[in-house]
């Protein structure tokens, strides 16, 4: 497969970008396209990556095709106004990148930048695949289960979700959760506050009955909360993208101050610094486990074309799981797959229909609001 | 003050519960009432706690009156129906607890009964404080800054909220903050998706502006996200109570399943278990660092009367704080000053007034759903 990799964009663009593209053409089947300013690119191809052993053979690579560099000189800022930006600089990376997958110069684009920017040039230059309302950025989490990483859709692309979009993510969740993660048969879960059928807001209580009776082909296992979260017995949860982008960062958050506490506590004391060291190898275990960098980046689901977003701070290592993951996805049509299963898709009853189920499930709860939070806490 | 405890409630009723109780009772200036199944609370008051040292003289605070007991045979089973129970069940111990704070013949009620009974028992006996339009769930977490415990609400009582009761939550936290948790200038946060003041949902692009320029006497500091939660820089955060209840489920997720892999690892080798040895007393406090139960369980506020739910699985010592917030909101009379506060409230602007002002304030973003992801992942 080849991949456009947008050597721009990121905190750490060009040279963790560029030295993760070098790490995927020369480890893996796929040719690598480094898209951006030649000359900084050539500058990073210059400098050895410290951690990178052993030293991959640029000029082979560059000489065989495998790695291979587009210029140009217009790049986002991560300040910038993302759609804005992207209208504005026609030929930004990320643009760049993208018109090489609508035109089969790439099978899929990779970028560390701005996702909004990432989104709304998916959205500009490839559009959407048909009958997807809105595309969604889905982000792989880590879980207690190490082999069985979480699927969270949408994580931050659609902040007001109407319920029919919540029975598309969970589609679009499946296919990528089975073509890509490689999960035979995954579990999907609509994010709410109660694991009852009638817990939950006006939306996931439309979304539920679509979900359970109108969307043939999920395993659907019904309504999770928080605690499913990190459980490892969920493989995708859906919810709109304003939940996913709490969820997600509170995640980070919580991970990023335990480990802070962690540290504090034991280099309080001198005893406790020292009697630390020999378990060093297991607190580095630890935090490979919770490193996600290597469950790939967040595809943009719902667009024609393998598009891999990945975090502002991504390392080559980052990079390098993201164009694996960009490979299967293209290697494996998720896109063609998504739009399979969309157009077989049974018509969404009305919403009055919906209401009307609704309404009998949620008859005990309706008459007080506290009632939603009728789970034990 | 006397603070009426409902014994018959929580994971580990009543022998946790009662004990709690006895060691506020011992320990603090405040008198309990018991109330529960007088049989079932002496049994547990003759069976000593094994944590608890040095052993309260049981019988004196019986006799002093500092402890005395209410007998009732009715209770809420954590699988009832919420709303439905409390309102059959005219004499379960939540109810009577209530009553007691109605009549005037306790200052607060607590208990680690089923949130949701817990919030409808206060709404159906007490009822609401005027012009509060939904009493909220506020719950005390942990934060980075040991001394700055964050304050969450909506936690689960509203799941589908009005933008002008996030202005009531954001004024009520403000109060709680203050008079309980002993913050001066408390600092509120509305929870969006990013920090900047056009982004969010249709929610809190309303609130937004009601916050910044509607709510006199909160010291607003406009957007956070999830990153912020564990920050311990802001003091209160308000949302609805879906994102609330989520936040802080997926949160007590994150540091289980932390817990969990970081013992699995230790538990791994033998030679990491004998280096572990050492730092148990630092791995100590770090659990210490992330118990919720020293926080003093979650206020219902909005409601006329001091009224502390604490997590169902609360042990006596989780019980013993929620007793001290209690005697604190009612010494300091939180619901007298949200009373003042809320009728003190300038007249929210139509919605279409704000409306305009967001227009204005989201222009650049009105034309694309992914622009709502604008920050960098």
């Amino acid at each position: 497969m080849r991949i456009a990799l947008d050597a721009m964009g990121g905190d750490n663009a060009p040279f963790e970008i560029v030295w993760g593209g070098v790490l995927a053409a020369a480890q893996t089947e796929d040719s690598i396209i480094l898209v951006g300013d030649e000359k900084a690119i050539r500058k990073s191809l210059k400098h050895r990556h410290p951690k990178i052993r052993p030293i991959p053979d640029v000029e082979a690579l560059l000489k065989s095709g495998r790695l291979t560099i587009v210029h140009t000189d217009e790049a986002i800022a991560m300040d910038d106004a993302p759609a804005a930006a992207v209208r504005r600089k026609k030929n930004c990376s990320i643009n760049v990148c993208m018109r090489m997958v609508k035109e089969g110069q790439a099978d899929a684009a990779v970028s560390a930048g701005n996702s909004g920017a990432m989104a709304a040039s998916a959205l500009f230059i490839l559009g959407r695949i048909k009958g997807v309302a809105r595309p969604a950025i889905a982000t792989v989490m880590p879980t207690s289960n190490a082999s069985r990483p979480l699927l969270l859709l949408d994580a931050g692309a659609n902040t007001d979700c109407h319920h029919e979009w919540l029975r598309e993510f969970a589609v679009m969740g499946d296919i990528y959760s089975r073509l890509v993660l490689g999960r035979e048969e995954p579990t999907i879960g609509l994010m709410s506050i109660g694991t009852e059928d009638c817990k939950g807001n006006e939306l996931t209580k439309h979304a539920f009955p679509l979900l359970r009776s109108y969307t043939p082909g999920i395993c659907f296992k019904g309504n999770v909360e928080g605690h499913d979260v990190f459980e490892g017995e969920t493989d995708v949860i859906v919810c709109d993208g304003f939940i996913g982008n709490v969820i997600l960062k509170t995640s980070e958050s919580a991970a990023h101050a335990m480990g802070g506490w962690l540290k504090r506590i034991i280099k309080s004391s001198i005893w406790y610094k020292l009697a630390a060291i020999p378990l060093i190898p297991a607190l580095k275990t630890f935090k490979q486990h919770m490193d996600p960098e290597i469950y790939g980046g967040a595809p943009l689901l719902g667009v024609p074309g393998a598009v891999i977003i990945t975090h502002g701070s991504s390392t080559h290592k980052a990079i390098f799981y993201a164009c694996r993951a960009g490979s299967r996805a293209a290697k494996h049509n998720v896109s063609q797959a998504i739009a399979e299963r969309i157009a077989a898709l049974p018509e969404a009853p009305l919403d009055e229909e919906l209401d009307a189920l609704l309404h009998n499930a949620s008859q005990p709860t309706a008459q007080n609001p506290v009632e939603n939070d009728a789970e034990k806490r």
